[in-house]
């Protein structure tokens, strides 16, 4: 069973949180508008059938789509075996994932304020404003959130305890993009999150997200992309 | 078995969405933040416990605390009957109710485009920018998706079809929020959503729900919740 990914081919975006999760449990999948022509397939999927998406990502699994980037990983989880194997226990890494979604609605929102379908360059001011928020209270609210359940977490370092689920892959990916996005933000709130970095550094030494990140799949960071490196949105600390 | 929800007491807000889905199946259930020193309890439960929640809305089930709003949704719909039967079913409500909370969410930061912990009163520059885009391309492609949708349901009137689900019940909240604060935009879209007005409609029309927003438990609309009117963010017509 080869799974059908159908995300933007040149950005990380949300259909990262999936790619991890694929890439993590080893499954056959096809990143299809990656592929030559891929970028129409999507564009003539996406809008098709009894259910349709509204936005990418969204996945073909045989017969079935399923789209929103935390309800394709509600899907894979158990599959991937990145989930817990009881009904709370995966309700509640939704609930972690859906925060997480919460936090990447606002760090996009950070450089687009006044509109998505405008450019940065046309909300600047906005985006400057909006950006101080983001850095000296969100940002330490989500993140200090994981911190407080890690710290709560039965036996093991996962955010569920013993055993990794797609939100610490998640989680990952958060702490990459805000890292990029924003590097003084993060130097300053970093050592109040020792329990975080330590789920950050476990994702990033589990071999196939090693191999998935030093390969050619793994797309760079970008100001095209959710998360972007804008210094005025992040001056150095005085 | 009593639900205990647990949201701000003074505003719809998202717990709205929780709210109409315990009305409609006439769950026993306590609005715990609207009894006496029911915010108190719900300031020390939010961050109580190792599941603690990010924000309201939660709701307690017996042992189990569940947050995030189509979380506790997707707990609820095969309690209450709102939901179908069949995994993939539900998958697909899901990503209908996610996709309404990104509107949901949206709507929002029209108002507070700048930053959540200012006053709109520091933000309306800004937000009568971001007002427009929203008016006149964000809200037609929400509903006009699940208008869509709509026409592709198998037999019946509903989202899924034959039966009504908790995202026809938040559907309709989200019309009710949308006419309330952008009553200008909407007159000129509803021409174009029958099948989206049908289904508010016949939500409206349920008995409990009916009974529900005649009763005092249901709060009125006002410029401290999500939705808001103000005149100049909708302005009329040429």
């Amino acid at each position: 069973m080869t799974y059908e990914l159908h995300y933007w081919p040149t950005i990380q975006g949300r259909g990262e949180f999936v790619r991890l999760a694929l890439e993590d449990a080893g499954a056959a999948y096809v990143d299809v508008a990656r592929q030559d022509d891929g970028e129409d397939a999507l564009m003539d999927k996406l809008h098709d059938g009894p259910r349709p998406s509204f936005a990418p990502p969204f996945l073909v699994d045989g017969n079935q789509v399923v789209g929103q980037t935390a309800n394709i990983l509600l899907h894979l989880g158990p599959k991937l075996g990145l989930a817990p194997t009881d009904d709370p226990g995966r309700l509640w890494v939704n609930q972690m994932q859906l925060t997480l979604a919460d936090l990447v609605a606002e760090a996009h929102d950070v450089h687009h304020p006044v509109g998505m379908g405008l450019y940065y360059e046309d909300q600047k001011p906005e985006a400057a404003r909006r950006a101080v928020e983001f850095r000296e209270q969100r940002i330490g609210k989500f993140l200090g959130w994981f911190e407080t359940i890690l710290s709560r977490a039965p036996e093991g370092d996962w955010l569920t305890g013993a055993a990794a689920t797609y939100a610490d892959l998640s989680l990952f990916q958060a702490v990459e993009g805000l890292r990029y996005a924003f590097p003084h933000a993060m130097r300053t709130l970093e050592p109040k999150l020792e329990r975080v970095m330590t789920v950050r550094d476990a994702v990033a030494a589990r071999p196939r997200i090693r191999a998935y990140l030093a390969s050619p799949r793994r797309l760079a960071f970008s100001t095209d992309d959710i998360f972007r490196a804008y210094p005025e949105l992040d001056p150095p600390k005085g």
